[in-house]
């Protein structure tokens, strides 16, 4: 029983690997058993599985049968599912599956941002093509089960720390923070406030230190009491800005680091009889469909949400080709889109 | 060769049904080219697929493994993804399929009605348990490879008549249309405008005639002039209110009948300068979720879209499962939710 040599697969740095034999002999258990656990069936022992994933960790594991090609399908998985923003990167993650003939299997998890044991079963038995996974992260567990099964990854727009080893594709999220801020401060506005998305959120934080960056190149003080943490959710926006708007010296701008944010601080204006931009200017983060039709139509930094998703669909077929990426990270760049909710301070 | 008796499958009337050899020797093909065809393979002359095809149709194809199960699958398909409509439907479905460790497979017919052959292959060549239809059909070719395979079909709010044959989920979009409009009426209003969606749009036509069972209740003489065809999009909504706000006696109340098609009549308010309510009543239909946060936040008629969309998922899984089904069309109900677009008539 000499495990052969082998280039390593996708993702992973080993030089051995081992077969579903080789496997079930060093644990002490059958082929079926091992079989099981490599196709992600429920019906094993936690302890078996365990160790049978320990060995694979530590050995890797080589296909039987090399020829076996993965299913036509592309596992996209989202944190929530809520308003617009998944709408545009299904599309996109829709269009340049179509045009490799892959199907797009879609789950949601309810908000968590790690998908949990059925989920990771589920997509191992049904051996994909690839997985994307949209503003959420996997467990070390489970970036090893793709990896040793040559199953790749990318993740898009994730909110966390991608870290070097996986493939990934955002926006310039810290050039948005910077023209949006830089935008308010041309039209005359010092007391600019800021609602960003919640502090786990990286994209949020880029976005934040680009309004710093901003104010600081103008040479404008920062105040602590105009930046607030919000939630990406409309609710979140909406009391940011009552909080805001009640201050002794209020803000005449507002940065909401997302859309759905926005339209809470054009709520709270209604509630408070403020006019927007005449006496509050608004500018929004994403630029999802909704906005123009806001009344006024909202100012944004336009984030390519679809080409995004294109564009990691595109990486993840390479990858699962075999084919080299150049770059494991792609940035795709942010827009200022200057609508009605923005409008030079009233002197 | 004796085809041997068989109860019919489901959606199938078939007394016999032949197995790939039988379904070979009377086309006069190789046994691989049937189960081409019958996999959805797309590496078949397309006489040799119809020549096959048509025997299935007439006579019926009897899987050779009676065990074979279909893949965990449940196919759904949306005419287009736009707006906040699909992602109501997804989180429905996903909730069903989940509880039954179904995944769902998402396609996008890209605004048509009618599926094209690749995605019929595409899943003929997956073998999910079942396929829901969004606002779509299905042609009576793709009908026919889906019942010869058990594959079940469940049409979601179809857009055109489902036939009796084929089991659907809608609302009680007639009641809808009543609702609202009796609403208006109760208000005061007597010049009420009706924006309908496309003629093909059977919901559409049951929420116009409701619209006129109101008017009709109550007295009030129906004005073809206040009758518009829309199209279901905000753009729509929006041309075709100003073509109501411009007429020489123009509506108090307009009555969108989608949510979409009320944002573009607020638009046309702001741009005429109108206040809503104050100088304009609108009503629309769906209740999705940004119409609670448009300003002034839209009274509407609530379409359960989730609920419709897990009733379908759940119907599917009973199909797939060779249960009967009660009923083949379920309505679940719909329900006026008032906000603060409407208000009563200024005398």
């Amino acid at each position: 029983m000499t495990p052969t040599q082998e280039p390593p697969g996708p993702g992973t740095t080993h030089k051995r690997s081992l077969t579903i034999a080789q496997l079930a002999e060093l644990a002490g258990v059958s082929t079926a058993t091992v079989s099981k656990v490599v196709n992600g069936r429920s019906e094993v022992a936690p302890e078996t599985r365990a160790l049978v994933e320990g060995l694979i960790r530590e050995h890797g594991y080589r296909r039987q049968r090399r020829r076996e090609s993965p299913a036509a399908l592309v596992e996209l998985v989202f944190h929530a599912l809520e308003g617009d923003y998944p709408i545009e990167i299904i599309k996109g993650v829709e269009q340049v599956a179509r045009e490799h003939d892959l199907a797009v299997v879609l789950s949601e998890l309810q908000h968590r941002h790690v998908p949990g044991r059925s989920w990771i079963e589920g997509v191992l038995g049904r051996r994909p093509t690839g997985v994307i996974a949209v503003f959420s992260g996997l467990t070390d567990d489970q970036h090893d089960q793709l990896a040793t099964r040559g199953i790749p990854l990318v993740l898009l727009d994730p909110s966390g720390d991608p870290g070097h080893q996986v493939p990934s594709v955002g926006a310039g999220n810290w050039n948005g923070g910077l023209s949006a801020t830089r935008y308010l401060v041309q039209l005359g506005h010092r007391r600019i406030g800021i609602i960003t998305g919640p502090d786990y959120a990286l994209s949020s934080r880029a976005r934040l230190d680009g309004y710093r960056a901003a104010l600081d190149m103008a040479g404008v003080p920062i105040d602590p009491d105009l930046i607030c943490r919000g939630d990406f959710l409309i609710e979140g926006g909406l009391a940011q800005a009552h909080r805001l708007l009640r201050l002794p010296d209020p803000p005449t701008a507002i940065f909401a680091c997302n859309d759905g944010q926005a339209m809470g601080v054009y709520r709270a204006a209604y509630e408070l009889g403020l006019r927007i931009p005449d006496d509050l200017s608004v500018i929004g983060f994403d630029d999802l469909p909704p906005t123009r039709w806001a009344i006024p139509p909202l100012t944004t930094i336009r984030q390519p949400l679809t080409e995004m998703a294109s564009a990691a669909t595109t990486m993840l077929v390479r990858l699962a080709q075999g084919e080299p990426v150049a770059q494991s990270r792609i940035e795709l760049g942010t827009e200022l889109v200057v609508r009605s909710s923005t409008a030079a301070l009233a002197r």
